[in-house]
């Protein structure tokens, strides 16, 4: 068959629930939203889980899923995300961790989780650490990311992933940090979380004398003289979007996470300094940059805007609403632009973040697949409620790729 | 609980997707279907899934699950398959594979993927090269099938179906024959290759000699002089309906591929030269055997109509729309003619083959599960749009099979 396009727009966090102040409607049902109306009377509409019902993912995961991929053979931690996005170069039997540079005073109490958000001269802190050489020959890989967090990788022999966090967690700052343990009774793991313990509190006193934090106690600032880990994982083994199904696929965005995880896949990552994965992203960028990397000749283009999650988190039900207008009329201009007869057009959320939950929750999120050619399920309103009617309502972000995949021409038949 | 008999009528790749020249309907929904109508009003109906959304499915591998078998278990290949249909009794770690007669230059080109079509002689050719021993010792069997069709089968030890097609395939024709390989790297699959290739090159001498080819040179016919295989796979285990699910079945139709998974599965098989797997097939004859088998005590019978499927391949919405209705004409025989208090009567599809699509896609199929004692979800419209309200939307090919025999009586308790 001929083959096409595909655009998917994924408005993070999007989906959520009734809300009393909003007259008992979700924030996607009060605002106005013409465009995702019209898009929704053009295919197929419905509520879908990310993994399964009442199952809360992250972003990393709920990406994964929407990209095609199962979490439970692919995914193994945060940790190994997290050191590919600083440009770690894995390897396999490495064992990778992210963590954060905060502070802990002479009794081994975590004072404060950011080491006061710090903010520059991690690198150099980073750069002071790497290559440490542990007792039995293991080398420690340890690299800066965005503000006070950094990535730490364990190189060596027999090495296990079993490892719990050193990180007393947001709600024990002010206790002493935990000496990580083996999760599984294998020798492996205790082995590592031991060889992980040697490093940290070796970590320490080259952090403290480090120029870096001497002139944050100069200023008054705290010192980032240690690190904790948690998200332990081994190099994760992905097919790309290539490989596996024959297409080239682009992401555009602003979020670390999401591109980070569009690049593990092996998609092109277009992003800008505009894109700011909040409130002020430049949706007009994104949207040209769509367009522009449709008439490249992408078979798979996705968008992903951030800030409908963020409104969830801090529960503003009106910056949600306002949100989702914005990205509405953006998904204007994208279906005029966007020739419906070679390419398909879909809609979805990587989870729900309900503003009263002010965390990921495991309900459905409003999702559409549309185009000519597609079947019409009759729903014409994008909303939570409408969609439960919709033929796409209780299937999985798996099912939803495998759809669009389908429509697109790109599925494998089984059998003959 | 009093059990029920079951009568289930599958229209060959029914599914559709819409089609502007038919005021954007799909073939079902532009036809007019009174019967098929009635059926929906009195029982369930809904977009089944063959195995899951978005994943296209073979007519093998579509009947597999509509008679309740997991293809993943079950399935290595349509080898065994014809090899099965062909009357050879596949034994444990026999190869088998699908092929055609076909014609090489002597340069190795594949001039003719079918020999000119080739209709008599191919029992004398299949008798000429079977029981062929190589250099190893493995034997070979050769059986002719319909047509240029013919099965090959090696038997001996530690063969490996890992195989790749040694059959340059329709878009190649006009280039060498490609040598057989193994797929995944172990030792037995490409000694296994290595066996196939010395087979199929000591083939060409045998009937290039044969009295067959040397009367169709005479006759300036093109001669079947290569054997070209494909879908290798060993021999599939399968407990029967009748040891599964305690029943037993029957399956009326005129297609090879439906008749012979139905023959694996321990189905009795009826079929008939007016039975065609075209538009004209008789479908009086074959509504009438049904009756007849019902009456007879069959427990359930199956009857399978190929030219839908045919219609989708072609692109001739007014032929499917044609035969669809030709199908509701049938259906409103049985429906007066089987008594509903006694007997079920469901309506499928093994996929959709939309006509845009020209092939097998990866669609929810229009499903009917309908009787006296069933549960009715209130549609009375068969089509895909109305039935994506259906209460079985979303299900799939496996679980219609169980609803089927649950309804008749024939599930099992898990648990007491």
């Amino acid at each position: 068959m001929r083959k096409k396009q595909g655009l998917l727009i994924i408005a993070d966090g999007l989906g959520d629930r009734p809300i009393a102040r909003l007259n008992h409607k979700t924030p996607l049902e009060a605002a106005l939203t013409p465009n995702l109306d019209q898009l929704a009377a053009m295919g197929m509409t419905g509520n879908v889980y990310p993994i399964a019902p009442g199952k809360p993912v992250g972003t990393d995961v709920g990406h994964l899923h929407i990209f095609g991929y199962d979490s439970a053979v692919t995914y193994s931690g945060r940790g190994p995300l997290e050191a590919f996005s600083g440009g770690l170069d894995l390897m396999d039997g490495d064992v990778a961790f992210r963590g954060n540079f905060a502070t802990i005073d002479e009794a081994g109490i975590v004072i404060d989780r950011r080491a006061g958000r710090i903010r520059t001269g991690t690198a150099a802190l980073a750069d002071a650490l790497t290559g440490m050489v542990l007792s039995d020959g293991t080398t420690v890989l340890v690299k800066e990311l965005t503000e006070h967090r950094v990535a730490v990788v364990l190189r060596g022999r027999g090495l296990s992933d079993r490892v719990s966090d050193a990180d007393p967690g947001t709600a024990h700052e002010g206790e002493l940090l935990p000496r990580p343990q083996g999760t599984d009774g294998s020798a492996e793991a205790a082995r590592t979380a031991e060889l992980l313990w040697e490093f940290l509190t070796r970590a320490t006193p080259v952090l403290n004398d480090h120029p870096v934090n001497q002139a944050r106690l100069v200023q008054g600032l705290l010192p980032a003289n240690v690190i904790l880990t948690r998200g332990s994982g081994q190099k994760m083994a992905f097919q790309t979007l290539k490989e596996r199904n024959g297409i080239r696929g682009a992401c555009i965005g602003g979020d670390l996470t999401v591109l980070g995880i569009a690049g593990i896949v092996g998609m092109s990552v277009f992003t800008d300094d505009s894109f700011t994965g909040s409130f002020d992203t430049n949706l007009k960028g994104k949207s040209d940059w769509a367009i522009e990397l449709l008439h490249q000749g992408y078979d798979w283009v996705v968008v992903h805007i951030k800030a409908t999650d963020l409104a969830g988190h801090d529960n503003a039900p009106e910056k949600k609403i306002g949100m989702i207008e914005a990205i509405d009329a953006m998904m204007g201009d994208l279906i005029r632009a966007v020739d419906l007869e070679q390419c398909l057009i879909s809609f979805t959320a990587d989870h729900s973040t309900p503003c009263e939950v002010r965390d990921h929750s495991g309900d459905g999120v409003p999702t559409i697949i549309a185009g000519t050619g597609c079947r019409r399920d009759g729903i014409s309103s994008c909303s939570e409620k409408d969609f439960v009617r919709g033929s796409l309502s209780g299937l999985t972000a798996n099912d939803i790729f495998n759809l669009q995949m389908d429509l697109m021409g790109f599925s494998r038949k089984i059998g003959s």
